[in-house]
C-alpha cells in the first residue's frame, strides 16, 4: 500500500450572481479568515470508504450513493470506464448544506477533482503542475461534478460547479464556461442566515413560463452585467445586477431577505440579492461600503427575527486546488 | 427668409442582431457602392411643409401626422416646448419600408436629428462639431425618434434607433445605449427579398410567453454574444448568434427564409437570421465566405420564389451624421 495521498479544497460560489440565472456564478474567499469551501482527500486504503468529518459532516449522508463527494468521484471512474480505486475518501464538510453558497458544487467539484488527479498520478505538491492538469481536464471535470450536482438538484445547472472548478466570476456559453472581468477590489458581502432551503423547494417556486417582456428585461440585464464588466464601469454594473426571474418567486422563502435588502442598497451597496437558490444573501460593494453593508444585513435578517453571520469576500480566482494541509485530521 | 440649408442622413440598420431581440442594433453600410438609408433637408420657407421624395417615396405617407420623419421633427419641438419653425423638410426615402433594415427607425433619426440640429443653429457643414453636439443631445434624439418609432410599430423599441443615431452595433442597458466592439473585418450580408412585412404584423406572431428554459438559453446567448465580442472570440460568437425568441415564429412568414439560412450556413456563415422582424435575412460571415454566402441567399430565396438583392454590409460606425450634397434635388 502506498503513502500516496492527495487532498483537494473546493471553494463557495455564488450561483446566479442576481442576474445570471442558472449561468453566472463566482468563486469566492473571505478577505479575512480562512477560506470557505469543502476539502477532500484521498489516500490508499485496504478497503474502498468514504468518511465525513468536519463542522457540517452531521447533516451529510455517509451512504455512498447519496453522498454528491462520492458520486462525483464514481462519476470519473464510470466516466472512464474504470473501476473506483481502493482509496478512502475523506470529506471534511467545511460549509453547511442548503446555504446558497455552493455547498453541494464544492463536495461535488472536490469529489471528483480529487478522484481524477489521484487517478492521473498527481500528489499535488507541484501547484503548477495541478493548475496545467486541471484546465487540461477542465470538460471531464465539469461532466462528473455535473452528474453528481444534477442528482442533487433534479437537473444539471453548472453555475456552481463551473466557478468552483475554475475560480473566478463564470459565464456558461454554449462553448463551456468563460471567465469574465471582475474588478479586484469589489467586494461581495455574504450574509447566511440560520435557516436551511433545499435547491428543489427554491427551484419548485418558480414559474414554467415568463412573460416576454419580463424574458427581454432579464437578457437586457444579464447582457449589461457582462458589458460592463468588460468596460469597468460599476454604475452600469449596478444598473444590470437585478434579478427579475428568481427572486419575485424565492423571496417570500426567505424571511428578512426583504428588510436585509432595502437595508444593503441603503447603505450603498450596487446591488443585492439571493445567492444562488438563497438562502444567502449577496450584496455586491465597493470597499468603502462594506462595513456599513454587513451591518444592515445583519440589522435586516433581525428584524426578520432571524440570526446570520456575514463574511466580506473577493472573487476566489483559483478555484479547486490543493488544499490546505492543516485541514484533514486522516 | 435666410438660405440656411441642413441635411442629415440617417443609415439602415440591422434590428435584434439575431441573439439581442428588441435590446441589439447595429447601423450598416454596404462595403460597395451608395450608403443605405433616409436624407431629411431642412430649409427656411415661407410656410412649414414635408416633401417625400426616392425612390420609395410613393409608399411614404405624405400626411404629415401619419409620416415618420415629421413625426420626429415634431417630437423635438413639442418637448422642447416650442412650435415647429417654418420650414420645408424634404425626406429623401432611400430604402424600402417594412424591410427589416431599420427604414421607419432611419426615417425618425433622420428627422428628429434634422429638427434638432436645425433649431439648434447647425449647418453641418463642420462634422467635428456636429459630432460633438449629437453626442450631447442623444438622450433627447432617442427620445424623440422613438416617440415617432412607437407610433408604427405599436411600441417603442430602440434596437434600430439607437444604432441609427449612434453608428456601431448599441446594446440597450438601463442606462441607456452602450456600443460593443466589433471586429472590424466582420461582413454582414444583407438579403432583401421582393417582400413587405410590416412590424405590426410580425410582433402579432411572437406568444405572450417564454418557457422558463428558452428565456434563460436565450439570456445565456446574448451574454455569450457580449463576451464574444469582447473577447474577439469569433468561434463563440456564431454559438451565440442564435435566435430562440422570434425567429421560429416569424421563419414562415418569409418564403425561402429556411432555405437562404441553411445555404449560407452550409457556405460559412457564422449565423444567419432575420435581421429585424424581416422579411430581411442577415449572415454574419467572414469575408472570405462573403461571396459563396451572396450565392447562397440569392438561390435560396429563389428556391422558396422569391427574387432578391444581396447587398454586402460593414458597420456602419458614424449614425446619424450631415448627409451628402447630391442627394437632394431641392
Amino acid at each position: 500500500m502506498s503513502g500516496r495521498r492527495l487532498q483537494i479544497f473546493a471553494p463557495a460560489s455564488i450561483g446566479n450572481v442576481i442576474a445570471g440565472f442558472d449561468v453566472l456564478g463566482a468563486a469566492i474567499e473571505p478577505v479575512d479568515g480562512p477560506p470557505l469551501g469543502d476539502t477532500v482527500a484521498v489516500a490508499a486504503s485496504a478497503q474502498t470508504e468514504l468518511v465525513v468529518r468536519g463542522a457540517y459532516a452531521k447533516r451529510v449522508p455517509t451512504d455512498r450513493d447519496a453522498n454528491l463527494c462520492w458520486r462525483a468521484a464514481s462519476a470519473v471512474a464510470t466516466n472512464r470506464g474504470i473501476a473506483l480505486p481502493t482509496v478512502r475518501m475523506t470529506l471534511h464538510k467545511g460549509m453547511p448544506i442548503g446555504s446558497g453558497l455552493g455547498s453541494s458544487s464544492a463536495s461535488a467539484v472536490a469529489g471528483a477533482v480529487a478522484m481524477a488527479a489521484w487517478l492521473d498520478g498527481l500528489t499535488g505538491a507541484d501547484e503548477d503542475a495541478f493548475f496545467r492538469w486541471r484546465s487540461a481536464a477542465a470538460s471531464e471535470l465539469l461532466r462528473a461534478a455535473g452528474q453528481a450536482e444534477a442528482h442533487a438538484a433534479g437537473a444539471a445547472h453548472l453555475d456552481n460547479v463551473a466557478p468552483c472548478l475554475l475560480g473566478g466570476l463564470q459565464l456558461l456559453t454554449p462553448l463551456g464556461p468563460r471567465a469574465l472581468p471582475v474588478p479586484a477590489d469589489l467586494c461581495w458581502i455574504l450574509a447566511s442566515p440560520r435557516l436551511e432551503l433545499a435547491t428543489k423547494t427554491a427551484r419548485a417556486v418558480l414559474p414554467a413560463s415568463l412573460e416576454r417582456a419580463t424574458a427581454i428585461a432579464h437578457s437586457a440585464n444579464l447582457a449589461t452585467v457582462v458589458h460592463s464588466l468588460h468596460a469597468g464601469d460599476l454604475a452600469l454594473l449596478a444598473t444590470g445586477l437585478r434579478d427579475l426571474v428568481a427572486e419575485p418567486y424565492r423571496a417570500a422563502l426567505v424571511p428578512g431577505f426583504r428588510e436585509a435588502q432595502s437595508g444593503a442598497l441603503a447603505a450603498g451597496a450596487l446591488a443585492c440579492s439571493l445567492s444562488g437558490a438563497g438562502p444567502a444573501v449577496v450584496a455586491v460593494a465597493q470597499p468603502s461600503n462594506a462595513a456599513a453593508i454587513v451591518a444592515a444585513l445583519t440589522a435586516g435578517f433581525a428584524k426578520g427575527g432571524v440570526a446570520c453571520t456575514v463574511n466580506v469576500c473577493a472573487i476566489d480566482e483559483r478555484g479547486a486546488r490543493p488544499g490546505a494541509g492543516d485541514v484533514v485530521d486522516q
